[in-house]
């Protein structure tokens, strides 16, 4: 046995106290403590400047909460800094106003990085843009209010649903991105290969073409886990997935993008009844928007600030108006003691027909529900979420499971305010003969084949939904287009960055 | 104001109680909460059969822990089961053996799916397999005992990577998976464009060639979320990532993935020092390891049995000996008193170099550790994790910080038993004029002027790391090859599934 000669470099306590190494103290943590008369350091960057007489205050952020720190500059510090500067503060805690809010009082303030905004950096001081013009500068996108507000609340809901789920007993699985079958047959895939063609002509194996050679088939992206998790769940038992999925559409809609976050579940059942999956969905939206308005406080009150100040300045011109977020809308939506409505597919379609309104497509029983059709019933239902169950056959995909006479699959649409379908799910047919015979029509038997045996073997019911993670933020914080609660945003014609 | 008529198909409480709509228990509640004299009904698959005198004994797995649930079968119910079989138990709770153990005297078996050897399942009663032949029927792999014990360790370590970060402050930040440069310029990437040709016809512009006509450029899949996380960071101040990442190379090393998992953090640092870097992983690594050893007790026992059963069948030639896991070695390695070691990459260097061991490959100061050399540094350190520091510059990426000679970047690697390096990182370049230059020589200038932007106006130094995810599966479970701790791993000539 060698020992190693270990250097000291860095020489370190046994247990590692990571923040001893954080030289500087986060203004969460300041706000919450409230360590008054202490002597501090900060880091983070000015948003604001406000010159008074005896003194110049600038707030900073550091990214660590919504909320600003008021740094109080003496006369001695010239205030010669640009607003989205970096800088290192030392001071001193004090209170101020009749809140007992904090702030600190400078003994030293030292720019890291300047900001001139001549040298072309898009965001002006005091100035309010648009979701659009503020889109178009991704790389500084999370510097503004409200975008770094949407991007802490995207932390904190992803957490919930983990924890909502991981406590409901699902265990997640990775469902692969890669895969060699277009899963529900759409056509609207990306197709994927190793960018070097020199690497696909070492791999080529006589019979496969040039193309496929680096997994010997087509490979395309992911449009579900759920065939994925089908395998899983009948080792598990309760499952979910929850990442990155793509759609290959020449869309400019609001509600569509070419890379977006899905959450897919899969849990065995008792029974063909989808009533499980309903619970599933409305326990989870209802105890992880409860875990959001309860921990998100101060990211909320600033987006509703931001939406108002767009609003009233004129900023934004929508394509689809919202009212600005407010928590009793949330509450209303997603918490109300009301169980969330149930209708079947009949009757949500006889609401429809029955309307004396004037739809831009007429509802026809044959086509499903239009955007505008699920919006209208959601408003009409004082803006609560209702799940529309029994579906037609002819309009749901073919792995659901059928009724006994053929006609309708329990399958499951999920709709909420600002953009409709928010989930959906549907318990999975599980008759090897019903499911090879479809198959077979479309002439996936062999490529499908894997799927039909998980049934021949062990076979259990199971069912499951999906559910579009930036249209639960959208619906959440009231923001109408999905471009804007994503961080990268990739649609067609842009994929920045 | 229209009032739906909400249909009675669903009566429900108006706080939905999740756990009402399952019809049967869950074996992990069973074990925890022992309701010895109930009668409960239970769901599962049969793992194995034992036949006593007077009663035939079924042991159950419901895959909601790895412990099976025994079931006595009463001679009046004929025990016709296969073993994979799913079944639905009536029964009542009992006590055996001298630990108070649980299990059910059955009033009723019924068989859900049966699970017949003879029609091609791949796993027959009482065999054991090797990985690799499991490997091959991967829709059935996470029926396994090894293997669901895998995705149930896989979850729950997930879980505790996020938590602890969130607990850090650090947010996460979903980096996306099409991007349209090739980072760090290593060639090795996939590149992605829409499966329908009509779709790339209709959306191409004049200049632009067909190809490339979705997005307007060439678009790859993501090989490292780390330049994204370092315009979030800028925002968010401590931002992490943890998602596939992918790459494009012809490898069948049982290290290697075309698609894997990828940890990623970023932080604003208030030095050029690494030590920051080193703090967060290794209070990570501490952290989340022992959560796992409180909390996956009954899976790491199931896994350390298989792989001993393995052993001494023979079942398994691998190409990488490791020992069974076992508790004290994960100890050993994660969470030692000690703190992880910590030499410059001159030191390790000159380690290998006296050393009389006959590598395959000798050691040379320019061309960085081979995999041989790192499990050599690890093994001789008592299989302790040593941190590799002040890397020469030309071994490591062009957006490392330079030291001031320009000799060394501020660059670290983590090296672990089984797998060598675990995680890589580093402190980034922050001089605006030094990295420009870079880019330049490149031809990279213009493609990634956001990237330098970001330091153009309010700047700060920032660093972080990558972990991959599935290595750090490997060290913790002594497993040699990647492909068995990832549900579905795609890797040169094979995307099942």
């Amino acid at each position: 046995m060698i020992f190693l000669r270990i250097s000291n470099l860095f020489p370190r306590a046994a247990h590692v106290n990571y923040q001893s190494f954080r030289r500087f103290t986060k203004i969460s943590a300041l706000i919450e403590s409230k360590p008054v008369g202490n002597h501090i350091k900060v880091q983070g960057w000015i948003k604001s400047k406000r010159k008074m007489k005896a003194l110049t205050f600038i707030d900073v952020a550091d990214g660590s909460t919504a909320e600003k720190l008021q740094v109080a500059l003496p006369k001695n510090i010239l205030p010669q800094f640009d607003v989205g500067a970096s800088v290192k503060i030392d001071g001193t805690v004090q209170t101020f106003g009749s809140k007992g809010q904090i702030e600190i009082l400078a003994d030293n303030v030292e720019v890291i990085g300047s900001c001139n905004h001549n040298d072309g950096y898009p965001f002006a001081p005091k100035s309010t843009y648009s979701m659009e013009y503020v889109r178009q500068h991704l790389q500084f996108r999370p510097r503004t209010n409200l975008f770094s507000s949407v991007l802490r609340i995207r932390s904190c809901a992803s957490n919930a649903f983990r924890d909502h789920l991981c406590k409901q007993g699902f265990y997640e699985v990775n469902t692969p991105i890669l895969t060699s079958f277009d899963c529900e047959g759409g056509g609207e895939v990306f197709s994927v290969k190793p960018d070097s063609k020199n690497l696909l002509k070492t791999m080529a194996k006589t019979g496969v073409s040039e193309d496929e050679a680096f997994f010997d088939s087509k490979t395309y992206l992911t449009v579900s886990g759920q065939m994925h998790l089908e395998s899983a769940v009948r080792g598990l038992g309760q499952v979910y997935t929850f990442g990155p999925t793509f759609r290959a559409e020449n869309s400019k809609s609001r509600l569509h993008l070419a890379e977006f976050n899905m959450l897919e579940t899969e849990e065995v059942l008792s029974s063909s009844s989808i009533e499980p999956v309903l619970s599933t969905i409305e326990s989870m939206l209802r105890n992880v928007t409860q875990r959001i308005l309860d921990s998100t406080q101060a990211d909320l009150e600033c987006i509703r600030k931001v939406q108002i100040h767009q609003k009233t300045s004129g900023a934004d011109v929508l394509e689809y108006e919202v009212e600005p977020l407010n928590e009793e809308g949330i509450k209303n939506t997603f918490l109300s003691n009301d169980p969330y409505t149930v209708m079947s597919y009949k009757e949500a379609f006889d609401i429809l027909s029955r309307s004396k309104t004037n739809f831009k497509v007429r509802p026809a029983f044959e086509d499903g529900l239009s955007k505008e059709h699920e919006l209208y019933l959601v408003k009409h239902n004082s803006n609560r979420p209702i799940f529309v169950v029994d579906w037609p056959a002819h309009l749901k995909a073919f792995y659901m499971k059928r009724s006994k006479d053929n006609s309708t699959v329990a399958a499951v649409d999920l709709l909420v305010p600002v953009v409709g379908e928010l989930c959906g799910g549907s318990v999975r047919e599980d008759n090897v003969e019903l499911l090879s015979s479809v198959l077979k029509e479309r002439g996936l038997e062999e490529k499908m084949s894997w799927y039909v045996d998980l049934r021949r073997f062990g076979n259990v019911t199971t069912g499951g939904f999906g559910m579009g993670y930036e249209r639960y933020l959208q619906c959440l914080l009231n923001i109408p287009n999905i471009k804007d609660v994503i961080p990268y945003p990739r649609w067609p014609h842009n994929c920045q960055m």
